[in-house]
């Protein structure tokens, strides 16, 4: 424990404290609707934006400063896990998530970047073991390497193809090595440059008959944890064949995997996407496919994934809405894809940003409950559309009526009366939750 | 034939001439590819920007000055189907598309509403036998009346659900009376304002609901056109619900209606939706689902549809080279979705832009042609994916193989070799295609 | 008294009311920082928005259901004008503002035109001095009618550029005889629908004289109150001259007409224009241009003018912010430029959507206030720049060092240590102001 | 000449050349409107993308096969030089640009870098010599070191400013010792992440006092030549101050700058800033502010700086009308600030890049020429604005009439007739000089 010695662990002083480096409104063992906070919001870090991340941009190298700097190898490797069981513990988050390549360094050969990964997963498990931390997910960076410049599962090159099946199939074994809950796809090479030269059905039948490989390995070796699929329109690629939620659902249901998968959600992919996050959160509900959120915020001027942490209470109230009544994320959680700004490049700032998303998601869990509580969105829409309850409506729901019945009702029918919408009552009334809860 | 009377019927007099009332590409007996341009292209113009827009704007009134401006009512409608035949027939158009209300005045019950427009089908259906134009397909407005503000066959009053089903019911008899080729949906109103007071869930399944009513109708009384969805993310919703072709087909799929319907995509519609023309007409050609298409452009820089007639021959003929793949558009055709610019206001603009249409399209097919005569597309994409045509791609391919054995692949694999996508090269190739042919 | 008979007078009655027609945080004579918040609000309600506005967008019909439908001509005008006066004293606000076309109809000549407009002025007058509201400005709407099709002080028609002389000669006019406390321009049609048909510096040069008689007419009338000028990037026109501040500035600054005109700052048009609120008021204050705001708020989503009521209280408190650092608008206000949705037609909802924009605005002002009490941004950034209040940076600052001193200073430099910029932290304390003031 | 050893010195072929390594319609002593291609076109290559630039994006390495792989330190500057020179002189090229840390690398002192850089300018200058390749322009590059992660002229620190002043000085240096014919200041880090911690007003303050210095210092040591600045909105920083050419120019008119210098107009810039190139480019011109151009090319569906080399002719035709029009870029030229796609990862690549955007430029050049011949544009403005050239019109532009004037016109004119600005005509006749010149 001597990697961010200028901070201890982070305890609950709630709102009243002055002091940064204490949660506000996360109070773990609090009960809300039933359950306490931590098992509503079963709290990630990301390793590659908080352990692997340094801050740099397509302009710009580097700026973090940080306890591993002046490692490199696999001694960096295994000084960050340290570290990474540190803050982990420190900040109180209960999982975490990575990619392959974040906890360990590639060698020369497909078998020594296994060896690496090999040594630090064993590093890794005797921590989890220690400190209590879970793995929430892993996944494989298939986009980084040169060698995926064309995609991985919907590459151009068979020999990359295959190189990518070995990673799943190795990161699968992470998986059940390490207790992941569940393991994610997300294809940033997955994707196109541009139709001029792109094969467009291949590569989408490829990327089917992938996923189905990896189901078939996974009951193989005993994987029992969730699939997800993480949608994201653009960037790297210009176009991502993970668009959004729905696209995702319909590639899914063509290939006959809709059974097998649900959704990991990310703010800011959703917003890249032109949804607003609830959108899709609910869009996955209403499929019985969300699985686990991203969360993130973006800057919605800008078109680029700003992948900021979540401070914005209006749409994180929203967002914990939708999980709530989804009867929550099941083996999902609430994952903090998020890196810190590059001019916050001290130690410390990882501890403010993860404590400002974490009280944001806090507070917007009780203000969600709050809601739910009062009826508040379900009286709304219960009377909105109270119509289809009885009557004509009921017929319609229930598949009872045609066109030549309702035309008749039509026509008998004397001027039709809509009610408001009544949706700026709406938001100064969800102003006062937001504000008093 | 005197509501434009200071334009003739429409000749191809080629490159040379500089007659602006000519056709400079558009020879529409001209063979490409084993059929004419006629056969090929299939024209339609748009009855609801043509003959019943006026060139308002949410800031304006309307500027056109159009030989019928001084009618109204039923007058004024069928004032316009005599100049509207006049039209199709000097700009050598061999079809019409329309929006029920497009052609005749709402009356003050249904009822009466369906009488205006018996009497305006019927004078239709004359001047379809004597012109020998047709009907591409037709469609029911239900965005404009204010009793759709809550959606039509997504509304939360059931009262509106059965106006829209007995107008669809009316649409589909129209759709026989004039012998449509096709049926459209364009749910203008099909999304929401906000997700704050909306049964998403109920919409959707009320919307299958009523395209299984439509379909089953449509059996009844024998119209054998094809069902077409449109496509559009948004506007004049917040969000619309078949956002783009992949949103629809999951839709499509998840309620058993994939069948029953193909997809009538639109340039603007693509682009407000994050996607190029092509990637949308790719999308829906590998699914089966590419029927017929809305002609236009938008402008890149603005965030709403701005309709404009298509001039980008880039756009054009990648959008061609798509349809010729599709082995063309069956009973779908190329529907001038598009209206001439509010300062373009004077009869003469409304040829002038569907000149400038029908030559890009004319222009767009003939360089398609040749590229799929010269193989440019099929030798790029057959030369790239060449390792999935032997070997352990074709294995892959042939869904013989699993993670182990590719694991074992890569395993054994020396260095991968990639090769370059050489888009700047075909860039500029295609760019030789566009100029030269 | 008898237009909106379901609402009366709205009161204050703090956060605890249930009543939705009640203000839970405006509380007009409570003081803050030493004025009442009705001196610092200066609340304007829109008359096109509120009183002409019906509903309709580019796909649809008005919706409103409003006490003067069924009026027309200059009889709807006069009703207009009682039931506005109404709605003023309900709702508490002490200013409107409006376009002559928004009071007055059109007649069939300008002549006629101005008539009517003296018929209403007069009835307005006497209304304002009855009821003490005020005119915080008036403009001159020369977007909507047909003849501004190709612009108004930027057409290419001299024709044109006379009768929008004499508009605003007439809107000068009109300002005076009420009082208004300002005059703004907003040029819906002063741009480009295309480049390729544009004179772009002759228009700007007839834009810059317009302005200049203007002010010439303004000063011969003996009107005092402050010009300003409404940017906004797009729509109607494809470009507008006034794209955001700075462009407004630029342009001010070459015509020498800077010293004669303010800014009046939309929150929708800022993001259209990829910018913050904040942003452009900063903007516009360092420059002494902050002269009044529309208040609203878009969909960051969506690509057009949404006109929301203003209800994120993040954006508020930051607009709120630049305001009292600018010691206030002056003579300008807060005017409520936004629309009721077209779902939101009954008449309360006008009241409730006044409420939700006065509400979070006076919590925006007591959050502001209490952040320039406790120096909150103020300590930030006198600690951030700490290094331009001595030594080499003062230097800088007073423009005593050359390129030769700075590069002795820099030879001379051991590391160069930055600190972080803190701004996760920074949001997680603004989190606790907006939800605990 | 040994590093780009399977290609030769590429040669005009003309349009029917199949070969892939020859220009189609660059011919570089070709007159054009009394001038040769060569002294229009004056193209650069641009160091960083094709010299330094590896094909790494935010989430992958690079990819780029390079003669100069292996290499590290200065003998990797010396190399690419080589290289550089080699590549400059195959292509034709007559001129290049760099950032001071393309072409040397930093050392561990700011004594050390510019050493570093005294000797590979030194190599420079000879190969200049040798092949006649001139510098258009050079720059600083204070982006990409972390010290400017808050900025270099509008840092928050001082010593940071006091470092950039010295690179700046050193830069100028060069570009005397070099002969660049031009300076460009790009500012990726001036600007802010946030304006919840910055001080706009001073940040801008001290880049005018930057400014001023180094006009002072360039006049001390003679340089002579060309100051410009380039306008960029937004990434890498969330608001940049340079936003676009408007921004720019208002900025340097309040400063007192505007005479320094002029503006350096890239083409994915105005498209990220909202604006066509062409927008740009004309606002600059009729400033007397066009400098010279970055020639590129942005994915408008997407929303970051993608630098594509420029093959749309639509776009570069209207580019080089303006630049015609402007009676040239003076001593700017058309620089390739440009990479190759991360997937077009050869060697080869490069040469195939470059022809295309030279080719597209050179066809333009020759679009736009006979266009100006025609008098293409000049007859629809002056046939537009012809209102203007007598009568009240003429009064409005000699400034000899006042509102009350214009009044009576107004009120004495029959009805207002406005003419179609006929724009789909215009383009169509557009199209048929882009695809028959």
């Amino acid at each position: 424990m001597a990697y961010f010695n200028t901070v201890n662990r982070i305890q609950f002083e709630g709102k009243q404290s002055r002091n940064p480096l204490a949660f506000k409104h996360y109070n773990k063992s609090e009960v809300v609707l039933g359950k306490t906070q931590e098992e509503h919001l079963r709290f990630a870090v990301a390793y590659w934006h908080t352990m692997t991340g340094g801050g740099s941009d397509p302009f710009g190298a580097d700026t973090a400063i940080r306890p591993w700097n002046g490692y490199s190898g696999l001694d960096l490797a295994k000084v960050r896990v340290e570290a990474a069981f540190e803050f982990f513990t420190k900040i109180d988050a209960p999982y975490f998530c990575f990619h392959d390549r974040d906890i360990a360094p590639e060698g020369h050969s497909l078998k020594e970047t296994n060896e690496n990964l090999d040594v630090i997963v064993a590093q890794i498990k005797e921590h989890m073991k220690t400190s209590g931390v879970k793995l929430l997910w892993n996944t494989a960076n298939m986009f980084s390497n040169p060698r995926f410049v064309h995609g991985a599962a919907t590459t151009s090159n068979a020999e990359v193809y295959a190189y990518a099946a070995a990673q799943v199939k190795k990161g699968l074994e992470t998986a059940v090595e390490l207790g992941a809950e569940n393991y994610v796809f997300w294809g940033g090479r997955e994707g196109y440059e541009s139709l001029l030269n792109t094969n467009l059905e291949l590569e989408l039948d490829n990327l089917a008959r992938f996923y189905h490989m990896a189901i078939a390995y996974a009951k193989e070796i005993g994987f029992t944890g969730q699939f997800l699929i993480e949608p994201k329109p653009k960037e790297p690629s210009k176009h991502q064949y993970d668009y959004d939620a729905a696209t995702s659902i319909a590639f899914l249901q063509k290939y006959g995997l809709d059974r097998h998968f649900k959704l990991n959600l990310e703010a800011n992919h959703a917003t890249l996407a032109g949804h607003t996050f609830e959108h899709e959160l609910r869009v996955a509900r209403i499929n019985g496919m969300l699985g686990s959120i991203d969360a993130n915020q973006g800057d919605l001027l800008l078109g680029w994934d700003t992948d900021e942490f979540p401070t914005d209470l209006y749409a994180v109230t929203l967002a914990m809405y939708e999980i709530l009544k989804n009867g929550g994320l099941g083996s999902g959680g609430v994952n903090f894809d998020a890196k810190v700004r590059r001019s916050s490049f001290e130690p410390e700032d990882l501890f403010h940003a993860h404590i400002a998303g974490m009280d944001t998601f806090a507070k917007g869990l009780k203000v969600a409950a709050k809601l739910i509580e009062d009826g508040f969105f379900e009286n709304i829409v219960s009377e909105r559309y109270r119509s289809f309850q009885s009557g004509i409506g009921l017929d319609i729901v229930n598949g009872t009526t045609d066109f030549r019945k309702l035309e008749q009702y039509a026509l008998a029918q004397d001027r039709i009366r809509n009610k408001s919408g009544k949706l700026e009552l709406i938001k100064a009334q969800l102003n006062e939750y937001l504000f008093s809860v």
